[in-house]
């Protein structure tokens, strides 16, 4: 790493403070280069860190976050935070288990305050120290939130402003606007926003100072800060910004990538004790062209090579997204009811491909997922056939929709799950582990999952018939399994499972992806003398009943393996059937997530700590099958037996 | 009903199209009468509905809603709505199983286009109608979204308006703004809509829609529009009106209750090929003073009693939300690090008292539940032990916020979740049924049910001490059970249950309320010779695994008792235990909610159709009890039998 000058010897923010302006200007060249060279070689977000060098160069010069409080928001934008916290060591292991973590990480560094990684948080948690230092008395520790365009008019955040404008105290939101979501911004307020890029406001300041201190009480630093604001050439006070409405005193736009005055700004806003939102304008993707001319490409990129002006991209197998996507589009194509949706992750879905294809069918509603929902369940109550594609660990923010506006009312909402179970380098935050557990409880849902493309073709074909109430479809963050495209599998039928392979030793039923390692253990554990029967589930809910029935009856070991929380998963669903028909369960053996976290490091790798992969199953397969039989039940009508633990229990 | 000239004859909205404007205020004092005469004897919403009498007319008299659509948000305020569209026949039997629901209900009437009762999702699911007409080619029917000035503020509607603001069509958002929360607005926003209750804009009608014109592209209509305007005197257009940033040309504020200038609003406004915000300022309770002048109180008051200017409202017992508020106010007292915090459910929840007498520690953030929990997580991080109170069923707004934002960072935020189960009157839109089975795959959270006021205080004081993570503790909307007050109960102690009635023949398991039915059923089951032992389960998650281990060696049968949906519930977390632990589960027994909907009707009338009542319990028992034995399980040797059935389902 001797290429570096400054960055190898940073270990904590106060070292950059000696800096001349030049000193940090060579430091933020120092830190494009170090994420963009790693991010080459690893993947993992580009374009989002590159934009907010400077703006976290002058944060962290102008703040003591040893002491004052950062908040993130996604925080895939934390990499030069990282690089200025101590953590430039852990940069060339990034996104691995043993590395850098792609967002911010309270395990990592007391730098970072809260993991985060969904959109819209930052502002509600900052609110939140905000009133908790003021009520422990701490009121010297300045907030500061961090948040970019497309997030800022998510729900939750709109909510966190709304109540933000209420402080009484310093309160510094910085609006990262570089005029791009993951994919395109949308909604009419990102419109808004163009407005300022448009227009940027130079001059007129003491007139326009005057009308935003009519507006809003907030004290001396304001007219302290107009007056300065007078020297200031590149600063100014936007009129009525859509913020001012949440009583935010609204400052900007400015420069994102200008560092002194980045600086300048912030040592002022620093003091006003009012809630206040900078508006800071950014390129995403600053500091190299490939990156700043295709900041969605370069977002969240695989590993790729930069030769001269030539970039290209290391070409992954077929993702389960790109299966989905084609699968949509002849849907699409023989149906002009069918309508896609996603909220915000236009190419993390496939969603992009379709809007291209279908642009009237096709929508990206941004970073709102409970909008999602319920305008697809307005759609629906017209007739149309509404697919809204949303990663699992997303749809968590619209359960109530889907409770209230499509279950309740029986609308035949389809529910595509992408990134469902583990999803290994973005770690914990993303994780899909509980969407048959929060789905299920509701009534008229079908729940299902497609171990390969075939299944998924197959699955969306299943969805795209049934009108009879909402349905979901999981599948994972991965490649789909090598035979997959050419392969024709039987039609999904309601709560039918799928015979994968036969047997006669024991039975492993696997939802959806996970069957594909058990075909692989089935091999193992033949080499070892026994024939496992291997299902695909296909649905949690309804579960095949009959099957359950016949094998229960057969008194082979069941095992069933799931990319799923094992508590509150596809196995107790299972078992739950059972129980329900008066079957025994003690033949039934469940493999699924343990109830803890798993952080970032690849998929095979996250799967293998959760044992849910071909070793893990051949290993409990093996534990069981080996195993002495178990002791029977107690009689029922053993009285004196039945009674002896009660009254241990009671100490009589 | 001969009391009223109009209201017994209107079938349909078009009824009322020939009436004179002095026939429609005629009208409008019958319906006053007629919601108030009800709602004195039976409950239910009164203020909210006697605000929007005008504006339903208007809506009904310029508008065809057989043909037009109208979306209510929340609801509440749809018995107007109701009389105009053929329902006063129901209205004696209002909020009863065979009367007319509190809320819009499809089931009802092709009138009531979604089942609502949460904020925030009439401008979606609107927006979602809108495009799927615009998609069927039906673009003549006009799109109507009825929003409350609180409902306005949530994120949902946030994001809802966002996207409307990108529409290419006729959109009408009409803010019904009574300046009232279900309690006070919060937020900075609601200080906003004040701005316009103080000034009310009359004149400079012609400087001003020219502003707004210059601002929005939106076609003719507005030129037409605005050149009307010049002969009306009580409208106006709102400059810079919040939501003009939202891209939606925004006009009012205007008088509700001004029947002329209502319609010809909004027959102006029918027109614009464009998304409008209709601006509408009402009073809450409108029409009898001790409403208007309380109309906290009167939002969804018991039944009542009026004599003159006396009003008295019937009391009835003591609820879990009192005993709750008084049990927080005790904790609060003695720890001053302790927060309590509610999103605009104020009286609903027993924050009011305590917002009363902790106004620094107590807070209504308004309608805003993602917002709430995240701004507890933030106070958490600081060290302070915040309790949101939340109902059960609007928890699951805050699903995601309480994966990353309280699980994945192990903050102990404390959960309380009010009318948890089967709610009465208010019927499917506001059952909590689904907080087990959407909170339970959380790694580090506690769940926990209360059965009475002494439990209740136990487990308030468990959660006060549990720092280790989150934990949540449910209660019913019901009164707590006569003896409660007095009664001192053991502590909680992590994952242990509480034995209450001995017995050696069968042992209920109860999650909280149903305990105290499980009481009944043990006295009525003695009477026929049998001993049950009663358990208070108090712990979802962690189980009782000592108790259960105990019990299943008993072998005596378990039956467990819960006023949450059966699939995925308190008993299935136990037949999960069970089978990680290798137990058997043929013994035990599960009654809790079906899997379908129930809707409005008396709380012990829904619990008695769920079967989770004494009675239900007894059946239950009786028929386990004196069942024949079942079989025993197939031994596990037996490779023959066990072959058959998958050859049978290989069909060789």
């Amino acid at each position: 790493m001797s290429e570096y000058r400054f960055l190898p010897h940073i270990t904590r923010p106060a070292d950059i403070r000696p800096f001349t302006i030049e000193e940090l200007q060579e430091l933020a060249q120092e830190m494009r280069h170090a994420i963009c060279g790693q991010v080459s070689k690893t993947g993992g977000h580009l374009a989002p860190n590159l934009g907010v060098v400077e703006l976290t160069i002058a944060l962290h010069y102008v703040f003591d976050f040893s002491h004052d409080r950062l908040l993130f928001d996604v925080g895939h934008q934390c990499y030069p935070h990282k690089l200025l916290t101590g953590r430039f060591d852990k940069l060339d292991r990034l996104r691995q288990s043993d590395g850098m973590a792609g967002f911010p990480e309270p395990r990592e560094s007391p730098y970072d305050l809260f993991s985060v990684g969904h959109a819209g948080t930052g502002v509600s948690t900052a609110v939140g120290m905000a009133r908790g230092d003021q009520l422990n008395g701490q009121t010297d520790r300045k907030v500061v939130a961090l948040v970019g365009d497309s997030s800022i008019v998510n729900g939750l955040a709109m909510e966190g402003l709304n109540n933000a404008g209420t402080l009484k105290r310093q309160f510094l939101v910085v609006l990262n606007d570089n005029g791009m979501s993951i994919g395109p911004p949308q909604g009419a307020v990102s419109g808004y926003f163009d407005k300022f890029r448009i227009s940027e406001r130079y001059g007129d300041l003491k007139q326009r100072a005057h009308e935003v201190l009519k507006k809003l009480p907030v004290g001396q630093y304001v007219e302290e800060l107009y007056h300065r604001f007078g020297e200031m050439t590149k600063a100014a006070l936007a009129h009525q910004h859509l913020f001012e409405h949440f009583g935010l005193l609204c400052i900007g736009p400015i420069d994102g990538h200008d560092l002194p005055t980045l600086i300048e700004m912030l040592e002022e806003v620093k003091k006003i004790d009012h809630p206040v939102l900078l508006h800071v304008k950014t390129v995403k993707g600053k500091g190299f062209d490939f990156s700043s001319d295709d900041p969605t490409t370069f977002h969240s990129p695989k590993p790729f090579t930069v030769e001269g002006c030539r970039v290209e991209l290391k070409s992954g197998g077929r993702s389960f997204t790109t299966a989905y996507a084609d699968a949509m589009a002849e849907i699409m194509k023989r149906d002009d009811k069918v309508i896609a949706v996603t909220a915000g992750m236009p190419d993390g879905t496939g969603l992009a491909q379709l809007i291209e294809e279908f642009p009237e069918r096709a929508f990206d509603v941004g970073i709102a997922e409970e909008h999602a929902v319920d305008m697809c369940a307005g759609m629906a109550k017209t007739g149309l056939k509404p697919f809204v594609t949303i990663y699992s660990t997303f749809l968590q923010r619209a359960v109530d929709q889907t409770f209230q506006d499509v279950a309740l009312q029986g609308l035949p909402v389809r529910f595509c799950m992408d990134r469902a179970g583990l999803v290994g380098g973005d770690g914990a935050v993303h994780h899909g582990f509980m969407d048959i557990a929060m789905l299920r409880s509701l009534p008229g849902m079908t729940l299902m999952a497609a171990m390969d493309e075939a299944n998924l073709k197959a699955a969306l074909k299943f969805m795209h018939a049934h009108d009879a109430g909402p349905s979901a479809v999981r599948y994972p963050r991965d490649e789909v399994p090598d035979a997959a495209p050419a392969k024709e599998v039987a039609p999904f039928e309601l709560g039918r499972a799928n015979l994968l392979a036969e047997g006669s030793d024991a039975a492993i039923l696997a939802y959806g992806f996970p069957a594909n390692h058990a075909l692989v253990a089935r091999e193992q554990l033949e080499a070892r003398g026994y024939k496992i029967a291997v299902y695909d589930a296909r649905f949690a809910k309804p579960i095949d009943v009959e099957l359950i029935k016949g094998l229960i009856a057969s008194g082979v070991p069941i095992l069933t393996v799931e990319d799923h929380m094992a508590m509150g998963g596809f196995g107790t669903c299972l078992i739950e059937a059972c129980n329900e028909h008066g079957l025994p369960t003690q033949s039934v053996h469940r493999l699924g997530l343990p109830d803890r976290w798993i952080y970032q490091g690849g998929r095979a790798e996250q799967q293998r700590e959760a044992g849910i992969d071909a070793d893990g199953i051949v290993r409990k397969l093996t534990s069981v099958l080996e195993a002495p039989a178990l002791p029977a039940a107690a009689p029922m009508d053993d009285r004196s037996r039945a009674a002896a633990p009660l009254r241990r229990k009671l100490g009589v």
